[in-house]
């Protein structure tokens, strides 16, 4: 993976060979972003499958399932992560009990494959995101962005930044405020070095400066992603989302989340009910741990998320179309179309794994056979 | 003065001896704050009095002209500047004027003895807001503060700052989360500097964290300074200052300006009157001029202050009283006030330095003559 806290300095990458690699990446935040954590959480249970222990008495769902708390304790408020790797342990034990794969190895290949396949299906709903979004996007457009929801927040394409790259794709003529999103400074860091690649004309700003472009009436959409969105619609996302809704709400500006419906948690009532993770004081005292910004010793509050109550979002745009309030109508409905087009890809892949193989020769002999009906 | 931009790391002293010196210190932010900035440019004032150019053919009065200029120049936002500039210009044409000293030299020792009553006045005039605003603040209050406003931002004591130290020594049992306001940082380099130093208790959180923690009920009230503060009781501040205001009142926590009455410019009608500098773009790409967060050339809008509209203030904190609502009304009464007492402080000086010199035998002899009648 691209080691995202050296960035844009440096493209580095880090490899992770054992689940405690995998945690560990997703806690320092060489990945991050959402949909990033996921793909990177089933990829963590794909060497569990494989990562037998000396000694140890474990089957491959108990690794699993071990492997599992491990991952989903690396960033708990991000809901991606326990959704992919609960979608990876459902279909292990799917695998197991249809007992499509014998061999534990055998086993392993086909969870190998789920992950590539989560991967995958993580690009293809970011490009149906890009182009649900661009339609709430005007000719013109200066759009105010939140954090990282690019490639590197995703496999690949992203979430609000797909939208924009697709309007930008679009020629629309979009100019995008790219706020630098303290203290990890992903805005910065992160979305400029994105934007700066794609050809998207840009401006950084500081976070205190969204108010006053807001009231200038330079700014005529605002968007982000999220870590977890409630049932209601709440929207838990980086620091300072909360902040940006209340502004643009304030001076009439329209407000989009742009998420995958794994990121809808129809088990969470309100956004209040998540558990916001609060990170070391030295994210916000030693600016990238380089330069050091308060007293020593200063006491420091540092919450890494907040809760934007839906009162403040315009819409939340999904791979499954653009949901409008009433959000616990719209979103669960979003969320059931999704999961029964997983169903569906299951049904057709364990379809295709449980028919048996046929050779080349079978099908020079059904080929025949057709030419003969 | 205190070379700030090094706090809190090291206590450096830079000294000014020319009119340039301190141009350049105030607009590198050597000094910064607008009542220091007042007596910082007074100084410099008293600086021109002296500072004959070699061949040029300037008068005193002229030589402040050209000063008064140059130093307005450097941060042309602070209206504590030129309220400055123009109060040494204006007393030492009233010192020429009046004949109050015959020589080049005696004026300009005047001027210098002018300079130290403004300041002097400064550290009076703090005090009485400390006072004044202590009374808004309940016991245990959470107050969030937004930039600097202490002894740094101030000749000493400091406006919103020094309501939160008067608050402390009254033994209210506060707590400050102090922002940290980028993109100089004031809150987390120089507030939480002065509040460790004081003992008061606080924490730093970055200016995303202000919504969320209004939002759960962990902030009592808003308090900052302000650069310039119109007629009407718009506020221009230092960037962010909107948005904390906006995210109060939708939270209905009560937001107060605090800011002594030469803050206050009744020639300008409304906020949006005020032109707002902008700023070099390493400032926020290149935090603290010592780590580069954003890519190279990344495009940057660095806005240094903003304009709150009245709307969103409960009051607006002065040495003469508290202004509210209508603030047209409220801020042109506290100004008129201030004024007499300047124009009265004068009057006392100039019949003080106009009085004989008495000498010693003088008052001797006048002693005699009250003991005899």
């Amino acid at each position: 993976m691209i080691n995202q806290p050296a960035l844009p300095a440096a493209v580095e990458f880090v490899q992770c060979s054992t689940v405690s690699d995998v945690a560990t990446a997703i806690k320092t935040m060489v990945v991050r972003g959402a949909p990033a954590i996921g793909a990177t959480g089933a990829y963590g249970m794909a060497i569990a499958a494989r990562e037998r222990e000396e000694g140890a008495n474990e089957n491959l769902i108990e690794r699993m399932k071990r492997a599992k708390k491990i991952l989903d304790a690396a960033r708990p408020t991000a809901v991606n992560l326990s959704w992919a790797t609960q979608r990876m342990l459902s279909f292990a034990e799917l695998v197991v009990a249809r007992q499509i794969a014998q061999t534990d190895d055998a086993i392993a290949d086909l969870i190998l494959k789920e992950a590539a396949n989560l991967s995958y299906e993580d690009i293809q709903i970011n490009c149906r995101m890009a182009q649900c979004g661009a339609n709430v996007i005007p000719e013109r457009a200066n759009i105010l962005h939140h954090c990282n929801t690019g490639a590197l927040a995703t496999v690949d394409v992203g979430t609000a930044l797909g939208v924009i790259y697709e309007s930008h794709y679009q020629e629309k003529n979009i100019h995008v405020w790219v706020d630098e999103t303290r203290p990890r400074l992903q805005g910065a860091r992160l979305t400029a070095w994105e934007l700066q690649q794609a050809g998207v004309p840009y401006h950084l700003i500081c976070d205190n400066a969204s108010g006053s472009l807001m009231r200038a009436g330079k700014i005529d959409v605002v968007i982000f992603g999220a870590d977890r969105v409630a049932a209601n619609g709440d929207v838990v996302n980086k620091i300072g989302t909360y902040n940006i809704s209340v502004l643009a709400k304030v001076n009439n500006v329209p407000v989009f989340a742009v998420v995958p419906t794994s990121t809808i948690d129809l088990t969470i009532a309100k956004g209040d009910d998540v558990v916001i993770e609060e990170r070391d004081s030295e994210e916000v005292a030693n600016v990238c741990g380089k330069v050091r910004i308060a007293p020593e010793g200063a006491p420091v509050y540092n919450p890494a998320f907040d809760c934007t109550p839906h009162e403040f979002l315009t819409g939340i745009i999904t791979e499954e179309g653009i949901c409008y309030p009433p959000f616990h109508i719209s979103l669960a409905h979003a969320k059931k179309v999704a999961e029964a087009r997983i169903q569906s890809m299951w049904a057709h892949r364990v379809d295709l794994a449980m028919r048996p193989k046929r050779t080349a020769r079978d099908m020079l002999a059904a080929e025949a056979m057709q030419s003969l009906s």
